[in-house]
This record gives C-alpha cells, structure tokens and sequence, in this order.
C-alpha cells in the first residue's frame, strides 16, 4: 500500500521523535481534523484504566472531536494523580499548539506501566509536530504508536452511500493480548463519512465486537486499549444514521472490514506467533456456549503449545471442550483441521487422518473445525500459536 | 523416605510391566485391601470424562471397596464402547484374579486420549501381579503410575484419634494442570482409620477443594482426575463420623495436610517449572472475587513468563486483576514479593523497591502478596512458571 492511499480527507498527521524513555524514535503521533468530527471510542473492560482512557471516556461523551495525540514507551496507566495531570497537560499543549479548544483533543498512550509521562518530550517536538502536519503523515502516525510491533499495519476501505464515496482510513497497534506490558492495542479510524453520532457509536461497537473481539493471544487485556473513530462528514453523502438504514449496513460493513483487517493484521504480528489459527465452533447450543468453547479452545496453553509443535493432537482440544463449561455430548463431537476429519462423533479416525492433519498443521495459516452438534449457534476466534519466542519475548522483555 | 514408611496394615500393593504402547516400564499397579474398605471419590469436573472414570463415578456408590486397577500410557477416553467394555473387562480380570466381586474393584487410567485399551498386557501381568501383593509395594505402584512425571510422588501422615493411631498413605501422579494428554492427576490414599462412608465423603472433597483444586499450572483439566480415598477400619478406632466432631477434625487436618504434601509435589515436578510461586490475594470484596483474582494471576501467560524470566513486572499482576472480574479500587491495591512491597495504593515503590523485589524472585520459591482492600476474603494459590522448557515438552511430546 503507497501513502497516497492512505489518506482521507479533511484529516492530516504527523508524528515527532519526543525521545521519551530515552529512545530516538518516532513516539508520538498527531492525528488532526480540519473540522469538528463526530467521535464514537470503545475503552478497554479492565478495571485498572490508564489516564489517557479514563480522560478520554469523559471527553467522547461530548460526541465531537478534533485532534488525538498518541505516544508509545509510556503507558501513563498506575500514575495516580500525576498521571491524571499529565494527560490533561499534553492535551492542552496540543490544543493551544493546533489552536482548538482543549476538549476537542484525546489522548492515547501504550509503553510500561507505571512509569510516570513528562511534559518535556510533547514540548520539544508539538511546535513541529503542528507545523508538519500533511494528508500523508498517517504511517508516520503509525509507526510513533508502534512498541514491540514490527511493522505499521494501516488498512483503508471504500464504500459507497448514496451514491458519494465514503472513505475510512484506520490504524492499529497490538497486540494487548500478545505482549500487553509494552502494551495494549490502539486503533484510530479516520473517515470522511457523516455519520450521527449515535449512529457511529453503535456501528463502532458492533464491529468491534466481530473483530478485535474476536482474537486472542493469550487472554490477557491491557489497562490502556482503545479504539477512537472520527467522522468529519467532508464527503457530503447522506447522512448515515437510523434513519438510513441502507447507509448503516454498508458503512458497517466498510467498518468490519477494516477493523477485521487490522484485527488479522494484529494477529500476524506477533513475534512470537509462527501460526495463525483459526478456530470455528460450530454447533452450539447457544451463542454464549459456542463463544466459551472457541475461547476455552484458543486460549488453552497445550492446544497452543500442540499448534506450534505442529502437532494435531484432538485430544488436547476435545479436553478443553470439556471443561469449557459449553454443554454437549462427548460422543458427537467432530474435529477437523481445513478440509481433513479427525474426530468424527468423539473418536479419532486413525493414523492415516492423522497424517493428513499434520500436513495441515505444517501450514503458517489454517481452521480448526469444531462441531459440538449440540444446536445451531457458531463461534470464530482467531487466535496464534505458545511459541518458544513467544515465552523469550516475554521474559526478557524488560531486562 | 524409606518404602517401611509407606505401608498402612490391611493393604497391598504390587505392580508389573504390562508392555502398554510397547514400552518395557512398569505401567500397571494393583492396590488391595484385605478386608472390605469404605470409599470415596472425587472425579473430574470435565464434561469428557474418560471410561475409567465414568465406571467408578457408579461403582463408588456403593460406598465399598477392595481394591484399584491402575494404569499409565492410555487414558482410555474418548474410546467409546471399546473403551467402557475395556474398563469392565480390565476390572473383571483383576476381581477373578483377587477372588473379589467384580463391583468391589476401581480402575483408573492415564496417558494418550483417544487410543484403546487392550486387554492383552493385563493378562501378561495379573497372575504374578496378584502373587507379588505386598505391604511393601506402594512404591512400586506410585513409579508404575507416572508418565512424564519425574519422580514417583508419596506421602505419609499419622494422627491420633480417640488415642490410636490412625495412618494415611498418598500417592500421587501428576500434573494434569502441566500436561493433561500425558494427562491427569491420579490421587490414591489408603487409611486404616474407621470412618463411616459419609464422614469420607465429605472430608475428602473439603481437602480437594484446600489443596488440589488451589494449584495451578495451566489452567487445563484433564478428562482422567481422579482421587480416591479407601479407608479399613484396622486401626481399631471410634468410628470417625459426623457424631464424632473432634475425629472429624483431626482426620481432616490429617487429610488436609497429605493432600497439600502431594498437591506441592505435583507442582514441583512439573519438568517445566523452575518456579513455585503462591499467589495470595487478600482483602477481596467476598470469596469468589478472591478466588478469581488469585487464579486470574496464577494463569496469566504475560506473569507467568515474567516469574520465568525474574522479573517483578507488577504491572502485568495488577493488569491480570484489573481483567479478572474482582471489584476493586485500582488506588488502593498493594502488590508485594515476600516481604518486598513494590506497589502501594496502586503505584510503584520505585527502583529500590524493584531491585529487592527482583532478588526475591531469582529464589526457586516466593509468594507474592496481594492485598485488594475491598474487603476480608483471602485466596491462595499455588503455580508455576511459564518456562521455555514448557513449551518444548507441550510441543514436543507427542513427536
């Protein structure tokens, strides 16, 4: 993908080297909007919220929004009143730097926790920083949110309502659940939609819900997670909101899209992960059951563990069905790999499925297809495989 | 400990080479009682249960018992209706050979899912099996039990009921929690304390529920759990039973402490493990909020790898408890590593503090200490590091 995709208009970025924890990197990102944009956030469910969170879920509430700032190597999460300061003060400097009011600026950070953010980094590089703002300044925006991220991962997608083009431009860190100490996922959405905010705000959600919701790595979630969309309606359709029912579904699915995208992206960027699984449940006997039995499945350290040794050992996932807490009848169960059938009504197929399974397994991408034949409801969860790096990465990670 | 030390009078034990899965180790034990002994079990949770089990879960209704039919290598489950009439059989072979009624006999199995059973190695061992029985042979049973375990897992306990001497001797195999597919954890103790069959019941499942159900590995269940307490009455005492309450005390803190002995011992064999850390959560609103918090930091991947990499990165611990469901006040919790506190009121004691915290986890032992403040629930649980060499036995093992 060439910059010039990813833009959108209305929007400009840029990103500064503020040197935070010392590091002469870019580590902070300025994504601004010529117009007041509708806003809409999804927050991280943790009980412990980071600063910049907490000041945020005040800030979106007022549904409009003109500038984010975003720095990585700090997460300013277990900060206390500091903490609090530091994320009011850096958006106030970005708000007299860009001359908006300070509520129309949010604020998102991701690095270690309990490290305390200083002013000093956002004051050396904010003069610079609204100076070099440019439509093509979003992967530099990307690559200041990267942590232990290898590559910037941006995605665009284009839908059409009635009959103007609407395009949405997102960017994403990650992964929270692979490595949630240098933490946390962010995701920003730019789009030149108009898009009511109620409609946003559920339109959000819900294909939050079918796609960062749907990965794991390994279960764990970050004080800081974020996903922020802005829509400054410089595209001129129709309005899209619930009275334009038509102009909802393709912009959800333009949503989707992008976010699953990002999502797959997220997944794929795991240092430690060789393997991307995933794992479908078919059968349930209600979708709360299927959804436990997909988790319980992708998040059991010895089926992972199983996946990386490219090993198809169904015994390790008909165990995590089993104590998953999903009703259905050991014997019919069926588990397969791709296109091969390993279990069929609870019980292997033999040596010769068996082979053909491990051929699957040797692959970098593919589904585990789990039939609990207990109902109708299914589950997708897209998860990695426990490498040997996963566990380096995260026991050197901070020495 | 000395094999004199693990006899209790009334039982025998024996076990042979059965050459299960072709391989020339002791794979099959035999317990025996002498007389008929009371009995009782506590079984998986799993909703796949293998044969073994699902036959005692019936038999051990009856409250009676002569004896136990081990074996290692398979864990005949999910092997459907070869698999329950492999259990009948395997059973029926050991009471003709005891001249027992066939219902009078438990079996209990582990090793791979999925493959069957035969009856074959059964028949090669059972005759000099039933000729061997010996006071002396509880060793011998507690090696034939094992499969990636390292080093067979005994104990012994004595406590005085209504003055006499009443004896429990435990064996244990292990972990399911550390490899459930080499799998399960098989638990026998043998008493020769008089106790009713009620009073067994309830005092086995109260010390399951203080020692085996609070460790942790990974989280995983296997279909084969088994305990299995058998109790003969040789030791002549008052009959300990719920009209006798001090018997009761004694027996269950006699109980008790065997079962966290052989609980420890599971953790510490894990060939993963280079930690064994007790995670203690106070101050929780109410018991389950405790427990969540404890097990949610237990079997977190991202804590795990920092205990294998000795890193006191408490902010993946409070990012565990911000996400285990427990109410809190993220400025008001305490984390500590022995007596090193490293977080008050939700914030970092600083380098200092981090410095003497990383000394206390190069140690092979340490407890961190977790104190929400929301209230007077405590939980305390016992895990283990997430090692490189875990992942290379999971991946491997199969290969």
């Amino acid at each position: 993908m060439n910059n010039n995709d990813l833009q959108v208009q209305g929007f400009l970025a840029s990103a500064g080297r503020g040197g935070i924890r010392g590091k002469d990197r870019l580590d902070i990102g300025l994504i601004y909007s010529e117009v007041p944009a509708v806003v809409a956030g999804v927050f991280t469910t943790s009980l412990v919220k980071a600063a910049p969170v907490l000041l945020d879920m005040e800030r979106v509430r007022s549904g409009q929004c003109r500038a984010i700032l975003i720095n990585s190597s700090i997460a300013n999460a277990c900060t206390g009143d500091k903490g609090r300061r530091m994320a009011l003060e850096s958006s106030a400097f970005a708000a007299k730097a860009l001359k908006i009011p300070e509520d129309m600026v949010l604020v998102a950070s991701t690095g270690v926790i309990g490290e305390q953010l200083e002013l000093t980094p956002f004051e050396k590089v904010m003069g610079r920083m609204a100076a070099d703002l440019s439509s093509d300044g979003f992967m530099d925006v990307a690559q200041a949110m990267m942590t232990t991220d290898t590559v910037p991962k941006t995605a665009v997608r284009t839908v059409i309502v009635g009959g103007k083009d609407v395009k949405l431009l997102g960017l994403v860190k990650g992964a929270g659940m692979i490595r949630p100490d240098m933490a946390t996922m962010l995701c920003f959405v730019m789009t030149d939609g108009d898009v009511s905010s109620d409609a946003l705000r559920i339109m959000l959600k819900r294909s939050v819900n079918c796609s960062f919701n749907l990965i794991t790595v390994d279960g764990d979630t970050s004080t800081n997670d974020t996903v922020l969309i802005l829509a400054n309606a410089m595209a001129g359709n129709s309005t899209i909101c619930e009275n334009n029912p038509s102009g909802m579904q393709v912009f959800q699915e333009g949503l989707d899209e992008l976010l699953k995208d990002l999502a797959m992206q997220m997944v794929e960027d795991g240092e430690g992960a060789t393997k991307l699984v995933t794992i479908e449940v078919k059968g349930g006997r209600n979708d709360e059951e299927a959804r436990i039995a997909a988790f319980t499945v992708a998040e059991s350290s010895l089926v992972k563990t199983a996946f990386f040794g490219e090993d198809a050992n169904w015994g390790r996932i008909i165990g995590a069905l089993g104590r998953s807490g999903a009703n259905f009848d050991p014997y019919s169960v069926d588990i397969g790999f791709d296109d091969v059938l390993m279990v069929k009504n609870g019980m292997g197929l033999g040596l010769e499925a068996e082979a053909r399974a491990t051929r699957v397994l040797k692959q970098r991408k593919f589904k585990v297809n789990i039939n609990l034949n207990a109902g109708t409801s299914i589950c997708r969860v897209i998860t990695s495989d426990l490498s040997l790096d996963y566990v380096r990465i995260n026991a050197d990670y901070r020495s």
